[in-house]
């Protein structure tokens, strides 16, 4: 969940039970297809499990809000996919298989779909436990009858036609875990300190300044590797699995009476909650509009210039409930006509909603005006 | 729940049930909008247990789906009405300010919409209580942040702009309640048999022919009570009151060896969940589609003229959820301002979902096509 | 739950709930017990899950609290047989190994006792069910952990070493949900006063009274049917399955009008919950602790004799959490020994809670005090 | 939960959780003894959500299970203690009575008791915390009937006759979360290993090592503090405050990879789940039984004398459900009478579940076998 104990304090839920959650409704996603008809194999069911427990291991610490700011510029997709080569190797090309489905390389697409479509496992596993370890009951989907109206027609996974009130209802809980919760402004507020505290160590450490970090920590605080580096450099793989949670806020916590003043006022502000005040519109800010900050900043504080972008700034969120960008949920009618969830709901306006809603925020360091 | 259980099984709450719940929210409804600054006094707070404890007592057997049915033209809400009364003079006036609210006769006009109005305590506790006891997850509402959301504004009861998207997501789960259960065409189908079970023993009845029947449903089924009759003689409100669903199924169970071919041939169905099969559908049905069925009706079982309408039927159901007949749901803004969520809400189309959804349906006894 | 709701009015579930329920947790116990090893064939689970869901189909209405009221001295164990018998040939024999199973006549014991023995799948599922309607939380049993620790040692039904805490919470529970819930003083009031409405209406109606029933109904309270007769007889096993809690209920409602003064006092009290009041303790009441309120009966009400026994009358109630005097829960140790738990159990003492409770009661009706 | 993690993975809730929950409840019990008549002032409730919020505020990272291992001697309620008299100070004196409370001074003796005593607000809610979040339902407490349950009599804290058997489930289901939980042997394990990796890591800083560890924890792990040091130097209880889990993780992870073999050892240990395996039984181990492991240790890994408390040793565990060393729990019967639950329970032999029930185990490292 990133930053959103921030907010929700009960959400201190893991990467680990997520996996589990995951794997544990994809075999029961199995099971649906099977009495429907669709063979799978055991070695596809075992290769699929594999796929799914792994999905995300490639993360780092705390997800997607320090995706970029550990490694730049290399997907978790593409690190997961990394360790899934050296377990492969470990296990003698028992993951042989689970590799293609995750690829989408293996002949029954579905069985990728299963991991990652608009309707995959992981969605109805992080929405239904994020929802439960928040109580925002916004999110709550009705997950065991999607389950059981999953189908498969051409190859393609879709759900039967009963099931399309629980599809609808699947795409609005979505869109409103969005605003309530990944993007609720004060977690947004979290995400940004802890960016640019990463942001700002970096810078130091690479200018030759003695930062307190694990030495797995500090070795990509003060390199930029790239994906090529991963490929080249098994090692690596295996430091940046070592890093978790601990590295990072233990490193934070020490950072706070570091002697830059960027870096310790920014660690003391995510210990003592004293985050990015944020607001969120429509509309995009003008430069004109954080002017009055900038000159408090120089004059007050004596900050100005590059040293700026630590205290104020700009950015936007994006919100699809579901997108036409990406492969479409199927509806199966009882004819066997196969037809977009956003034609086939003849009530809610499903299209309506597959339209991105754009917010711009401006997050503004408390030195902006105190 | 009427005839939900017929698909169901675990919807067997009761109208019991609902009261207590509704008054219980509708106590944390109170406490938010004191500790909001509105003041509610204690007689003010008793009046409104009152009245929403009692608001549904008028329904007879089976509410909704028998209303008209055991007695015509004279509305649940009227019924209620008259009981309070009765209550009123027992216990010495002291139901006076609940009446008043419940007719909306009371100068603070909030109070009766958390009894009746778009967004009232009996939707928030049947929602939340109908999904929990269907297992349908797409009613789940996110009743207790509603309800702290709930405020005051001139006079009219309003929701904390924070509170938008829980709103929006009650929208969402009304509407789709409607779908996957009040109208499930099972239920539908369950509710029509009963009906003409009734409207047949009622015939009988009045032509003479002795029936099983408590005395007083039997009282019932042999005149047609106007709401006059209702007002002018306590005895018949009391007589009401005497009748559950004991009295109908005990009856019908009875019925279902009765020597008119009519009434045991729709009992029996009802007893055995042998029940009329439904067709839905956007466009109304024409007479031409059911030819078919009356020849073979009078064919094969001599049934034929006025008897046919206990054998196949066409109908309407129809679903708002928003409606702007009714008071809206307003959304109270930080800087005062009021606005109906049906233009409050920048994403879903609220106002869409406003628009009645209407579908037709065609009901067919089993020996239409057997 | 009989009369429970008198005192827990959310424990209205249904005896069809439960048979689904106790049907699934045995599917579940097989599941565990095939993947401990153990073969358990297809025709067998099948046999298994028929045997479970008719287990307690020969219940009569308001199940334990009306047996030996409307049929006496013919157990429920034995007509749920006689249907069997029924079913078994309009299926053509597909129902003999269930009956097999349900009489202990199948060679695999361990299959008989999950139907019936201390720790069967019956008393799992109704506990657990019990407790989450009633609200009792004291009655939660850790029912998946038990299911997984299932066993078979010898062909009999053990509980894994690592299920012992789980089992001593289970005899615990079940102690409690009886004091707290089967055994609660107005819930043997309630049934006290249902059996002697009952008795009193059999009474009326084998002495040439005519009474309101339907006729099923009737023909129970009118004869004094044996089991020979119900053997001999199978339209008699017919008409005993359509009577259910409507008959009864529809019947007392219609006798609290009834001519006949004990009749219609204990079926009014029995509407408007005006029930016997219950005293309980250890020691046995004696009869001259009740002549006071035999006098007052008597010169208040001209109620003397005989027919003192519905309004005065004392009984006792027992609660054995665990007896030593029907087959054991053995647990099976990681060496393979087997013992029964209340000797495994090294720090409770279930041998303690292996002796019977007795509590005495006097049950007087309001007349006698007022 | 200390290390329970490694067993039940769903049980990571936090302190901050459980302080919160144990106000939450406190509020609720005031609630219920004001409505039985005993008063209970707001300053009076505002200082036992005090004294309830912050009575764990004492312990360290882990808790119990690292008590004595970072500061020896020290009980965490004296740390607690100072941090109220550094919260009284910030607050000009508007914590003295919740300290008052704390310290068992103030008049009431009973809003102590609701905070520390067999029955108090701390128990009450982690039972329920710790059974919901491992899944371990035989800890699973009749909370919301206890809690409305409590009373005042003479000053003490009772519990009402109705709620006598919730008290007896409360009892045995504290004594079951300790045999399947708290004191489950690999839970066990790892807090000993984790006490052995901070034992060794004191000995190599004390002897002058250098140790990877934020400058607050290396504080702590170079000198041995003493109460009165606590007392004397505000700023060393400001660095105990700085400390949490992420220092003590942090450098376990790196001390993964410290040339101290042992330290290392003990260390990836923790991080591998790699622990101690844990003998438990009723007698004490021989040193006899030892030898074997010993001279294991000495021969392949040349680990011997004092080296070897590391590896191999034993301890014991114990476990009262009710003890009567400390204030017993009453129970207040109507007539006014005033009994302990030992005595007052007919049924269940509480007396039997006084006695501790101690087991000792035998603890040893993976080098000792392999």
């Amino acid at each position: 969940m990133g930053l959103a104990p921030y907010v929700y304090p009960g959400a201190i839920h893991t990467r680990f039970h997520h996996a589990l959650g995951a794997m544990y409704i994809a075999m029961q996603a199995i099971d649906t297809l099977r009495s429907k008809g669709h063979e799978i194999t055991a070695e596809e069911e075992e290769a699929l499990c594999i796929a799914i427990v792994l999905h995300d291991i490639g993360h780092g610490p705390f997800s997607h809000a320090l995706e970029n700011s550990i490694v730049k510029n290399v997907p978790h997709e593409h690190i997961s996919m990394l360790i899934m080569n050296v377990l492969n190797r470990e296990f003698n090309g028992r993951l042989s298989m689970a590799i293609a489905i995750f690829r989408n390389e293996y002949p029954k697409k579905f069985l990728h779909q299963l991991i990652s479509s608009q309707l995959d496992m992981d969605r109805l596993d992080y929405l239904t436990r994020d929802s439960f370890f928040t109580g925002v009951s916004e999110g709550v989907i009705s997950i065991d009858r999607i389950l059981k109206m999953l189908n498969v027609a051409n190859d393609e996974l879709v759900v039967d036609e009963k099931g399309i009130y629980s599809v609808e209802k699947f795409i609005v809980a979505r869109r409103l875990m969005y605003w309530q919760v990944y993007l609720h402004k004060t977690v947004l507020a979290a995400e940004n300190q802890l960016i640019n505290i990463l942001k700002r160590a970096r810078e130091l450490a690479q200018s030759g300044e003695d930062l307190f970090a694990t030495h797995c920590f500090k070795n990509f605080l003060t390199h930029n590797y790239s994906e090529k580096d991963f490929v080249e450099n098994p090692d690596l793989v295996s430091q940046f699995c070592r890093l978790d949670d601990y590295d990072i806020f233990a490193s934070i916590k020490e950072w706070s009476d570091h002697s830059d003043p960027v870096l310790s006022h920014l660690a003391k502000g995510m210990v003592n909650r004293n985050l990015y005040k944020i607001k969120l519109r429509a509309q995009p800010f003008e430069e004109s509009e954080l002017k009055g900050f900038r000159d408090h900043l120089s004059s007050k504080y004596k900050i100005s210039g590059e040293l700026q972008k630590y205290f104020i700034f700009t950015g936007k969120i994006e919100n699809s409930a579901y997108t036409t960008r990406q492969e479409n949920i199927n509806i199966l009618y009882k004819n066997g006509e196969v037809k977009d969830i956003a034609s086939a709901s003849d009530n809610l306006s499903i299209s309506a909603l597959s339209e991105a809603v754009v917010k711009h925020y401006l997050s503004v360091d408390s030195y902006c005006f105190r």
